[in-house]
């Protein structure tokens, strides 16, 4: 079982505005209301796969009751540790662009997350890859991830952005899976060989950059690897970077070569792309897309990290 | 008592985004979720300024409870009737801009709109102004206004766009209140002194205009009447509609004269620009804006529009 954990999980909209006009009153043309949240979005992917997976986390209020009965209907089995706090709502308005409008979490007092820790840890011991993803709500501790990482008996992945990515490092996470943005953020240096080479000295066991049109940069045992596909996929980014991190926890747990976790990884987030809604990917479209991505080593780029 | 029937409401959060970047992905600093939509909004200035009111109108699901929730706890006497379909949700996104996202409402059964129909004739004759406002979710008639209109012994506000405006005009409304945009689509003509001569052929009792910086312009028993504010109130315009029509059904209720009506009218619309939050008035604030409304009467337009 690949265990997902999203402590700041949100009901997401996705709003369908064809002629969008920023400024104005504009008509939404069609709602898809989904339980949204980075590790969300994973666990949707991987079950819409065929893998068997948990989706853990903290959620409140109608929102989180929501978020909870979402995951049920997809048949998603979820395991939430209830807050106080009402979970939050993201919207996302795809036109001729995509804009998102992320709410703050809720607080999370120390009793409610002492209690998910609890059951985060039984969890963890029978999941074969724990996946770590996304913002930490107020009230958790800003080094939880590295506190979960140090819990889970599992190889763990982390998909996380600034300070909670930069202390989660300490938990040794197995693969750590920044964008361009959070690799730049949590190192400070802007060339990726450099910034990836910084997280790996910092604890991380192999690092994933997603590079947008340059497809993603990769140290691991096998070396420095890019894969990327032939021709970049136009469509909805939104949730593609957490279909990305789902084909990584799905090649870890199957023990798949690095190249071909890439390749997979790859492609998925290109389905993902596709996909007018976040954490929705249409599997009779990998095949084509598995066919147009190319990885190869990058010796140049391995060799000037190391200087 | 004041009665707002509000056959479409909405769940309306209100995003504040100060550097708000489209194609991008924001973090929302601030929401304020609220009871919605425009006879909700009525009811909500008229209450905070003391009037007797009550709400009516259509609500379902989770949001429509929330809708109820809200009015409950502003302290606003509410009466909806339950739809199986959920009310739905607006979104405004408050920054240099403002851009308002709204929801398609849901469907409406025959049983449900005779449902409301009922309690609706039972609140009425217990009304001394009735407030039409908004659109007309699927399934209900598109004359639903006239009906309305038809069965209250109280006079009636209309405030409608396109063809519930134009067909409601049959049940002949003391007042109809447009704005710029939905004068000319119910009338076809650009010209607002002759689009309002065109709504009160066509059964309006009294035309009140809303033209923006120009102020509003308004047919009535005392002749072709225009008030404006010193100069344009910059802020959220969303609701200011609706604190006009708030403004005049306390007018009509108190019997005040209409140059008075309409300044307080005007000063009520101009206060709520200023407040973040649609359906929200600052009631201090009235008195300095009231002294900044200049009513006079418009002897030419009333001459040409005769022609």
């Amino acid at each position: 079982m690949i265990l997902t954990v999203t402590l700041n999980p949100a009901l997401d909209d996705t709003y369908e505005v064809p002629d969008v006009r920023f400024g104005e009153v504009n008509r939404v043309a069609a709602v898809h209301r989904r339980p949204g949240g980075k590790g969300v979005n994973v666990a949707r992917v991987l079950h819409g796969l065929g893998h068997e997976v948990t989706a853990a986390g903290l959620a409140g209020g109608v929102a989180g009751r929501r978020i909870e009965e979402g995951l049920a209907s997809l048949g998603v089995p979820a395991s939430f540790t209830r807050t106080s706090g009402e979970s939050r709502r993201t919207v996302t308005v795809v036109g001729a662009e995509v804009t998102v409008f992320n709410e703050p979490g809720p607080a999370v007092t120390g009793e409610e997350w002492a209690a998910f820790l609890g059951g985060y840890e039984r969890l963890a011991g029978d999941a074969a890859v724990v996946v770590l993803s996304g913002s930490l709500p107020p009230g958790v501790p800003p080094d939880a991830y590295a506190e979960l990482a140090r819990r889970a008996p599992a190889p763990v992945i982390l998909d996380a952005d600034g300070e909670p990515l930069r202390l989660g490092l300490a938990g040794r996470p197995a693969v750590v899976k920044p964008n361009a943005g959070e690799l730049a953020r949590a190192t400070g240096v802007r060339d990726p060989a450099a910034g990836i080479r910084l997280l790996r000295d910092a604890g991380a066991g192999a690092v994933v950059a997603s590079l947008g049109a340059d497809g993603v940069l990769a140290w691991t045992p096998d070396g420095l690897l890019r894969a990327a596909l032939d021709r970049p996929e136009t469509g909805n980014p939104t949730g593609s970077g957490d279909a990305l991190a789902a084909g990584l926890a799905a090649g870890l747990a199957e023990g798949l070569p690095w190249p071909e976790r890439l390749r997979n990884a790859v492609a998925l987030a290109a389905c993902s792309v596709r996909s007018p809604v976040a954490g929705e990917v249409d599997a009779g479209e990998l095949p084509a897309l598995l066919s147009r991505v190319a990885v190869r080593t990058e010796e140049g780029h391995a060799a000037r990290s190391h200087e």
